[in-house]
Protein backbone atom coordinates (compact mmCIF):
# COMPACT_ATOMS: atom_id res chain seq x y z
CA UNK A 1 0.00 0.00 0.00
CA UNK A 2 1.37 3.32 -1.14
CA UNK A 3 1.06 5.94 1.92
CA UNK A 4 -1.03 7.98 0.04
CA UNK A 5 -3.84 5.01 0.32
CA UNK A 6 -3.73 5.39 4.29
CA UNK A 7 -5.70 8.58 4.12
CA UNK A 8 -8.15 7.50 1.84
CA UNK A 9 -8.76 4.24 3.57
CA UNK A 10 -8.93 6.40 6.87
CA UNK A 11 -11.43 8.72 5.04
CA UNK A 12 -13.31 5.80 4.14
CA UNK A 13 -13.87 4.20 8.12
CA UNK A 14 -14.68 7.47 9.20
CA UNK A 15 -17.36 8.14 6.46
CA UNK A 16 -18.62 3.82 7.10
CA UNK A 17 -18.77 4.95 10.37
CA UNK A 18 -19.58 8.40 11.13
CA UNK A 19 -21.76 8.79 8.20
CA UNK A 20 -23.01 5.30 7.53
CA UNK A 21 -25.94 4.36 10.03
CA UNK A 22 -27.83 7.53 9.37
CA UNK A 23 -28.35 6.88 5.95
CA UNK A 24 -28.47 3.29 6.14
CA UNK A 25 -31.22 1.14 7.58
CA UNK A 26 -28.92 -0.62 10.57
CA UNK A 27 -29.71 -1.62 13.55
CA UNK A 28 -27.00 0.25 15.18
CA UNK A 29 -27.85 4.19 15.16
CA UNK A 30 -25.71 6.57 16.59
CA UNK A 31 -26.25 7.56 20.17
CA UNK A 32 -25.70 11.55 20.28
CA UNK A 33 -25.80 13.59 22.84
CA UNK A 34 -25.38 17.63 23.82
CA UNK A 35 -23.91 18.49 27.44
CA UNK A 36 -24.31 22.00 28.65
CA UNK A 37 -22.35 22.93 31.95
CA UNK A 38 -21.19 25.94 34.16
CA UNK A 39 -18.21 25.49 35.59
CA UNK A 40 -17.13 27.25 39.14
CA UNK A 41 -14.56 29.89 38.14
CA UNK A 42 -12.13 28.87 40.76
CA UNK A 43 -12.24 25.22 39.88
CA UNK A 44 -12.24 25.53 35.70
CA UNK A 45 -8.80 24.79 35.44
CA UNK A 46 -9.07 21.64 37.85
CA UNK A 47 -12.46 20.61 35.60
CA UNK A 48 -10.83 20.75 32.21
CA UNK A 49 -8.18 18.51 33.57
CA UNK A 50 -10.59 16.25 34.76
CA UNK A 51 -12.35 16.15 31.66
CA UNK A 52 -9.71 15.76 29.74
CA UNK A 53 -8.10 12.92 31.64
CA UNK A 54 -11.77 11.07 31.59
CA UNK A 55 -11.78 12.06 27.62
CA UNK A 56 -8.91 10.17 26.53
CA UNK A 57 -9.47 7.46 28.75
CA UNK A 58 -13.13 6.30 27.24
CA UNK A 59 -11.66 7.03 23.92
CA UNK A 60 -8.86 4.88 24.29
CA UNK A 61 -10.32 2.27 26.31
CA UNK A 62 -14.48 2.02 25.25
CA UNK A 63 -15.14 0.50 21.88
CA UNK A 64 -18.43 2.63 21.17
CA UNK A 65 -17.56 5.42 22.70
CA UNK A 66 -16.59 7.64 19.01
CA UNK A 67 -16.36 10.94 19.52
CA UNK A 68 -16.26 13.17 22.72
CA UNK A 69 -15.54 16.53 21.73
CA UNK A 70 -15.38 19.25 24.86
CA UNK A 71 -15.29 23.17 24.19
CA UNK A 72 -15.87 25.98 26.29
CA UNK A 73 -17.37 29.54 25.06
CA UNK A 74 -14.92 32.04 23.67
CA UNK A 75 -16.94 34.66 25.70
CA UNK A 76 -18.01 33.16 28.58
CA UNK A 77 -15.18 30.49 29.31
CA UNK A 78 -16.56 29.12 32.08
CA UNK A 79 -19.45 27.80 30.34
CA UNK A 80 -18.32 24.22 28.82
CA UNK A 81 -20.44 22.13 26.22
CA UNK A 82 -19.81 18.73 25.14
CA UNK A 83 -21.20 16.92 21.91
CA UNK A 84 -21.10 12.98 22.66
CA UNK A 85 -20.92 10.39 19.86
CA UNK A 86 -21.33 6.53 20.59
CA UNK A 87 -22.16 3.75 18.51
CA UNK A 88 -24.95 3.21 19.68
CA UNK A 89 -27.40 3.57 23.14
CA UNK A 90 -25.75 0.28 24.53
CA UNK A 91 -22.56 2.30 24.46
CA UNK A 92 -23.40 5.19 25.84
CA UNK A 93 -24.81 3.00 28.95
CA UNK A 94 -21.88 1.05 29.22
CA UNK A 95 -19.86 4.27 29.08
CA UNK A 96 -21.82 5.99 32.04
CA UNK A 97 -21.41 2.94 34.28
CA UNK A 98 -17.85 2.61 33.47
CA UNK A 99 -14.98 3.57 36.36
CA UNK A 100 -13.45 6.14 34.83
CA UNK A 101 -16.90 7.75 34.11
CA UNK A 102 -18.10 7.32 37.68
CA UNK A 103 -14.58 8.83 39.03
CA UNK A 104 -14.64 11.96 36.86
CA UNK A 105 -18.48 12.28 37.69
CA UNK A 106 -17.69 12.19 41.41
CA UNK A 107 -14.86 14.12 41.62
CA UNK A 108 -16.04 17.40 39.88
CA UNK A 109 -19.61 17.19 41.49
CA UNK A 110 -18.09 20.33 43.33
CA UNK A 111 -16.80 21.71 40.55
CA UNK A 112 -20.61 22.07 38.47
CA UNK A 113 -22.81 25.02 39.09
CA UNK A 114 -25.04 23.43 36.83
CA UNK A 115 -25.16 20.98 34.12
CA UNK A 116 -28.09 20.24 30.83
CA UNK A 117 -28.36 16.83 28.93
CA UNK A 118 -29.75 17.25 25.50
CA UNK A 119 -30.98 13.75 23.87
CA UNK A 120 -30.46 14.73 19.89
CA UNK A 121 -31.25 12.63 16.70
CA UNK A 122 -28.58 13.35 14.10
CA UNK A 123 -29.28 14.65 10.76
CA UNK A 124 -25.90 14.52 9.18
CA UNK A 125 -22.53 13.58 11.69
CA UNK A 126 -20.61 14.79 8.36
CA UNK A 127 -16.37 14.28 9.60
CA UNK A 128 -13.29 13.43 7.65
CA UNK A 129 -9.84 12.83 9.02
CA UNK A 130 -8.12 15.30 7.18
CA UNK B 1 0.63 -3.99 6.10
CA UNK B 2 -2.09 -6.67 7.67
CA UNK B 3 -5.60 -5.51 7.24
CA UNK B 4 -5.69 -5.58 11.09
CA UNK B 5 -3.24 -2.49 11.09
CA UNK B 6 -5.81 -0.28 8.90
CA UNK B 7 -7.80 1.19 11.83
CA UNK B 8 -4.59 1.60 13.82
CA UNK B 9 -3.49 3.71 11.40
CA UNK B 10 -6.73 5.99 10.65
CA UNK B 11 -7.13 5.72 14.53
CA UNK B 12 -3.45 7.86 14.65
CA UNK B 13 -4.50 9.64 11.88
CA UNK B 14 -8.01 10.79 13.08
CA UNK B 15 -6.30 11.24 16.73
CA UNK B 16 -3.38 13.87 14.93
CA UNK B 17 -6.00 15.78 13.09
CA UNK B 18 -8.39 16.14 15.89
CA UNK B 19 -6.03 16.23 19.17
CA UNK B 20 -2.92 17.38 18.10
CA UNK B 21 -3.28 20.97 17.62
CA UNK B 22 -4.90 20.77 21.17
CA UNK B 23 -1.96 19.41 22.39
CA UNK B 24 1.10 20.76 20.87
CA UNK B 25 1.93 23.79 20.12
CA UNK B 26 1.32 23.97 16.34
CA UNK B 27 0.52 27.43 13.88
CA UNK B 28 -2.72 25.73 12.80
CA UNK B 29 -5.69 25.36 15.89
CA UNK B 30 -8.81 23.79 14.83
CA UNK B 31 -11.74 26.56 14.40
CA UNK B 32 -14.73 25.10 16.55
CA UNK B 33 -18.15 27.04 16.40
CA UNK B 34 -21.51 25.80 17.57
CA UNK B 35 -24.91 27.19 15.82
CA UNK B 36 -28.50 26.74 17.34
CA UNK B 37 -31.08 27.23 14.81
CA UNK B 38 -34.62 27.10 15.36
CA UNK B 39 -36.28 26.60 12.35
CA UNK B 40 -40.38 26.71 11.00
CA UNK B 41 -41.68 23.75 11.89
CA UNK B 42 -43.75 23.50 8.66
CA UNK B 43 -40.22 23.65 6.42
CA UNK B 44 -37.94 21.43 8.96
CA UNK B 45 -37.84 18.92 6.32
CA UNK B 46 -36.76 20.84 3.64
CA UNK B 47 -33.95 22.35 5.63
CA UNK B 48 -32.80 19.13 6.70
CA UNK B 49 -32.91 18.34 2.85
CA UNK B 50 -30.61 21.67 2.14
CA UNK B 51 -28.38 20.79 5.06
CA UNK B 52 -27.39 17.71 4.54
CA UNK B 53 -26.52 19.13 0.67
CA UNK B 54 -24.48 21.92 1.90
CA UNK B 55 -22.57 19.27 4.64
CA UNK B 56 -22.06 16.63 2.44
CA UNK B 57 -20.46 18.91 -0.21
CA UNK B 58 -18.28 20.61 2.03
CA UNK B 59 -16.69 17.23 3.83
CA UNK B 60 -15.76 16.21 0.14
CA UNK B 61 -15.04 19.40 -1.10
CA UNK B 62 -12.91 21.60 1.29
CA UNK B 63 -10.15 20.38 2.42
CA UNK B 64 -10.38 22.49 5.59
CA UNK B 65 -13.59 21.44 7.04
CA UNK B 66 -13.10 18.32 9.28
CA UNK B 67 -16.58 18.20 10.68
CA UNK B 68 -19.75 19.09 10.23
CA UNK B 69 -21.90 17.54 12.82
CA UNK B 70 -25.78 18.20 13.08
CA UNK B 71 -28.82 17.36 15.11
CA UNK B 72 -32.25 18.11 15.94
CA UNK B 73 -33.05 18.05 19.63
CA UNK B 74 -35.59 15.19 20.67
CA UNK B 75 -37.93 17.18 22.38
CA UNK B 76 -37.86 20.20 20.20
CA UNK B 77 -37.08 18.72 16.62
CA UNK B 78 -37.40 22.48 14.91
CA UNK B 79 -34.11 22.92 17.26
CA UNK B 80 -31.14 21.96 15.06
CA UNK B 81 -27.67 22.16 16.47
CA UNK B 82 -24.16 22.13 14.60
CA UNK B 83 -20.88 21.45 15.78
CA UNK B 84 -18.39 22.78 13.47
CA UNK B 85 -14.87 21.59 12.75
CA UNK B 86 -12.70 23.84 10.27
CA UNK B 87 -8.74 23.31 10.26
CA UNK B 88 -8.23 27.06 11.13
CA UNK B 89 -10.16 30.24 11.02
CA UNK B 90 -8.92 30.35 7.67
CA UNK B 91 -10.41 27.12 6.67
CA UNK B 92 -13.54 28.79 8.11
CA UNK B 93 -13.15 31.83 6.47
CA UNK B 94 -13.02 30.11 3.05
CA UNK B 95 -16.10 27.99 4.10
CA UNK B 96 -18.08 30.86 4.49
CA UNK B 97 -17.44 32.46 1.19
CA UNK B 98 -18.36 28.99 -0.98
CA UNK B 99 -20.87 29.31 -3.34
CA UNK B 100 -22.21 26.13 -1.53
CA UNK B 101 -22.36 28.00 1.55
CA UNK B 102 -23.75 30.50 -0.04
CA UNK B 103 -26.49 29.33 -1.95
CA UNK B 104 -27.75 27.18 1.46
CA UNK B 105 -27.56 30.36 3.42
CA UNK B 106 -30.01 31.99 0.91
CA UNK B 107 -32.63 29.23 -0.02
CA UNK B 108 -32.82 28.48 4.19
CA UNK B 109 -33.03 32.26 5.10
CA UNK B 110 -37.17 31.92 5.44
CA UNK B 111 -36.79 28.57 7.07
CA UNK B 112 -34.54 30.11 9.55
CA UNK B 113 -36.71 31.49 12.61
CA UNK B 114 -33.94 32.09 14.85
CA UNK B 115 -30.10 31.66 14.68
CA UNK B 116 -27.36 31.80 17.38
CA UNK B 117 -23.72 31.04 16.58
CA UNK B 118 -21.27 30.61 19.42
CA UNK B 119 -17.48 30.59 18.98
CA UNK B 120 -15.35 28.07 20.97
CA UNK B 121 -11.91 27.23 21.97
CA UNK B 122 -11.53 23.92 22.43
CA UNK B 123 -10.69 22.16 25.63
CA UNK B 124 -10.29 18.13 23.77
CA UNK B 125 -11.53 17.12 20.56
CA UNK B 126 -11.51 13.01 21.55
CA UNK B 127 -12.47 11.12 18.60
CA UNK B 128 -11.30 8.02 16.61
CA UNK B 129 -12.56 6.22 13.49
CA UNK B 130 -13.81 2.90 15.65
Amino acid sequence: MTRKGVPAIAALIVALVFNGPTHAQEKSVPHVRIAELDIDPAQIEAYKTALTEEVETSIRVEPGVLALYSVYEKDNPTHVRLLEIYADVDAYNTHIASSHFQKNKTGTLSMVRSLRLIETVPILLGAKPR
